[in-house]
């Protein structure tokens, strides 16, 4: 099979790096273009920060192009623009026909534009039709979810499926990471927890919603479901910690719940997608675990599991602690699976 | 006024360094003997770690004497000792005819012991008459609550009295001097979270409970708020965070539950106790407040006011974040406090 | 006394916090104006990163000021601007008769500039004569050094008095704060260690030869000591310290390096300055003292007190740990305590 | 090739869990026992902290062992005991006919015992003969250097060949890890420096002097280096950073003491054993390189090269960072490589 060729926007940052990383040997995806702002026609390996392990050699001494459609040459492309930019240039490349698979905020919440996890609403992929229809596009945007997101709602998906959730309280403490280079100041988080991140909240509450809706005549219908978020940043480096509870509506016991989450198996997962790990949900049954430090990396293919421990339950009521890996599965890998998803389904190919 | 003479049981740890830096020109309370264990016999400065700063002269050069009612002469003693070695030794004190105020968690919930929060339940004092009865005791014990319950209820407290609290969520980040010396190891907690503290959840729920109860014919009436705990260790030094959700009976409005916060005050204030802050909370309304290593300090007595930020109000829902110390309004602060209050009832002069 | 009028240059950032806590209650200088940049206009307080202690009421309302002579009306200004605008401004201050004492690296290392530690080189101070005669200024500048120059010279001058110090090498372990605000990434540092500072060797060696340096008619002749630095950055708040290692002419024992350090007081101690430490130097005799987080804040003055510990003698050669607060004593406490000396030489008054 | 059957001494610390990770997949070692102290008698996942990742399924199930040659069948052992378990058992083994390699501090220093860095003088392996001789032992201890000692001599070796090093003056920074666990307090290290680690400087200056020795007569030599080391704690999890200043007897440039550091391979690469790292020394030309969160799993065999960066020389004086992995170059690895060595040299096989 030929490989597709794939750009990466705003390919200097930290989320770019873990593409890169992520789709060096990818079976299907090669790079072949990436893109920045303040460091056109510099080479990549001169234009991010020398902190990560070096890039691939053919990587590194790629020049870094603009982010512009007519500029860059690929069968589709990455995005982990910041939002501003992502609003600006994502429809640029759709209208000259090339696909969007973005982890960037901007259009995560318009309406014909899918918003997925792939283990949860692959179907949702087929909104792109109407997004086509809608803008008069030969390519599409998909986006994904933001981080704190993925580590909520993945593990809340086979209790919904199999216990109806009506209602989620959680509160986030989350890596330093997640606020992109530079980000935090060291004095701000150097032995402190700063409770606020702007717009996280409402971005946790609404995005849930729409991942867990209901695809209907090429529309979407929003679950119900209410979440309650408080979002922190805390010092860690990488790996977003969630101390969720949430109330059901049919009877569960620890059991049941433990079962859930530890049978849970979906589309990619028996597509084999290059991407998906083997088990999307790893359970810990330590009393202490999981811990930021140590399971950041979980999964068979490293970073895309959320791990999730300390089941408690009472009533229709349970408590327990997610872990997801902010820049993997909450960003790049995230994405990647998804743009899997959907050369399973066709997408790629039109 | 001649000063009450004071012993503190267990001086050598971090609790027991806070104790008399805070009674050290008490208008009322003055250190005579210090207690141990490994260290009987040694000059208190050789006894405790030298991280903390240097103790007045006088207290450096006492000799840690051993925990024995017959060994140590005072007028009532302060207790900050391991759960075990509390047990054991407080009731010796109490049947010797000397009060024992603690924190220590041994005691908090027999029936006929008092567990106070000087502003929530001060008439909970007198619980001690039914225990002297009881138990045939010139002494007796008061305990003080876990320092997670205390940046707990003391922000519930004004809810509950003007809304009526029915439920609370609550996920805490606690810093690890709450674990003492040398409690969390460097390698466990650097960079990490530890979703997991024994006992922890246990002591939050029940004890809240308790200290919201009814006092009624000598006997304690639990109050029947739902509490659901989730306590996490993280990498600050000192200074309790939580993040609350409420479910309230009455109607609340930003506003309201703003108001209610800040204009607290309950007998501690009105009796001026010498270490009651002029308000037991202080409402931040920046968005990013309070800040685990800027507001730890907060309160006219340092250390003595939680911090209270990030109001956010839906329906009879709230959410907002509390920050306490947790050495001291969770701790020595607390229970010098409480026995300033016992003064003030008359309770030490017996 | 009528109390000076003073202005901070570049009030805004961490240095000027510290000018305003410690310039509060001052005997001799009163605040009367700030200077900021993008913030001009505001208030104080809002010009400020609100997570220091909030300002008291009168500073908090002062509106900020453009970095002007015309605008600013002060006897004399503290100057903790950025290099390149204290390269702009200062000279317009001392051409408009305003003294400036700056803590700046733009005119440092300048001819007729004294760089001043008040207990080394009171003297250095009556340069200003001879730059006032060149520039044809009315007022003059007069600098201090860079925190970490700072931190070394202090505990050398006594040896260097006493045994004459031929050949020094130094590593640093330095604080986030000494980047300022936003400074250092926490992704950067969290963890780890990052052993370049631009600039900082190259400062540290050759601002330690002018301040040792003789001056004689008019002119200022450099010390002939070696300085190898290397400076590290580490994950700590605020306290800067040095491993030091020096080559005396003299033979040294333990004990007279000691008696040399634990004696060393001078001009500032005898004058008795307001800002002036009783002890400039601190020897601690514990193993493992002095440390970052807890003697940093040391002297009768916080902050104003070099640390000294792990005294080692072979031959004529000592190693000790220096620790010193890089925002105190190696900026706003070090340029305080050098305006104190100004007036008692009478350069204020002219 | 019939593998070797190892046991690791004192497998359940930090240093035998890295043991048992290089050594999964060995091509001539294989682990068939695993010995501990409080934990004989459980199994092996259970005796160790559940921090690192999960050992391999056979190692987990293995019932941790006495210390004890009767109880241990292996051909050879790895011992990673406390110095003073080390003192005691270590001969047992080795009067037992069963060669020890050893990473613990016992025997370091006596006169017939080898101090072996793999790359610096395998040739004074043959000590062993002369120690078998004196001891009437038909086994045999071989010991590798404390783990600081080990990120200084690496990058001395080159230097002292090529310049001869008259002197050095070396810092470390090192990581909480080189305390074992639970080590250092969280309490004692966060956001602050030790600078003290009981009995490290003095190892390092002595244990310089015996690795660059001479074996002459079955006698061992030692070199006339003059070591000046400080040696402090710094809040990083991983990797032992060293700031070195050196003196040498010929003239040096920056690009010399490059060439030669860059060039340095010696017979662990000649013989290409399996732990040998293709490069033992990685020369970074970023201005602030090493790091250690960064680089401290260098090399082709990860952890096992130690970087050095900043080479600074003036006349016959040179200045450098260097960071190695104290966990694995300073412990398991580099014990490993000296056994894969001795089985070279045939003295496995005897």
């Amino acid at each position: 099979m030929k490989k597709y060729s794939v750009a990466i926007l705003g390919a200097t940052g930290m989320v770019g790096q873990h593409y890169i990383k992520m789709l060096y040997n990818h079976p299907w995806f090669k790079v072949t273009a990436l893109t920045g702002k303040e460091s056109v026609g510099k080479k990549y390996v001169e234009a991010v920060r020398g902190e990560a392990p070096a890039p691939p050699k053919e990587i590194a001494e790629m020049e870094v192009l603009p982010t512009d459609p007519k500029k860059v040459d690929a069968d589709f492309v990455f995005s982990c623009l910041p939002t501003e930019a992502a609003r600006e240039s994502e429809p640029l490349f759709a209208k000259a026909g090339i696909p969007v698979f973005s982890d960037a905020a901007a259009y995560r919440m318009e309406e014909d534009v899918p918003l997925i996890v792939p283990e949860i609403n692959p179907d949702h992929l087929n909104l792109v039709k109407q997004q086509r229809k809608n803008r008069g596009w030969d390519g599409y945007i998909v986006t994904t979810p933001n981080c704190t997101t993925v580590g909520l709602v993945l593990p809340l998906h086979p209790l919904h499926i199999n216990f109806g959730i009506k209602r989620v309280i959680v509160t986030t403490m989350q890596a330093v990471s997640g606020a992109g280079y530079p980000g935090v100041a060291s004095l701000s988080i150097m032995g402190n927890i700063i409770p606020y991140i702007s717009g996280e909240e409402k971005k946790v509450e609404t995005e849930t919603a729409k991942i867990f809706g209901r695809l209907h005549d090429n529309h979407l219908h929003y679950d119900d479901v209410e979440v309650f978020a408080t979002c922190t940043r805390v010092p860690t480096l990488d790996g977003h910690m969630e101390s969720i509870y949430v109330e059901t509506e049919k009877k569960i016991t620890p059991e049941t719940v433990t079962q859930a989450l530890e049978e849970y198996v979906s589309v990619p997962q028996e597509l084999n997608l290059p991407t998906a790990p083997s088990k999307p949900i790893i359970v810990r049954k330590e009393p202490d675990r999981p811990q930021t430090r140590i399971d950041v990396d979980a999964g068979s293919v490293p970073g895309m599991a959320v791990t999730v421990g300390r089941i408690r339950v009472e009533d229709n009521r349970a408590r327990f602690i997610s872990l997801s890996h902010n820049l993997i599965r909450g960003a790049a890998g995230g994405t990647i699976l998804t743009a899997e998803l959907a050369h399973h389904m066709g997408l790629l190919e039109e």
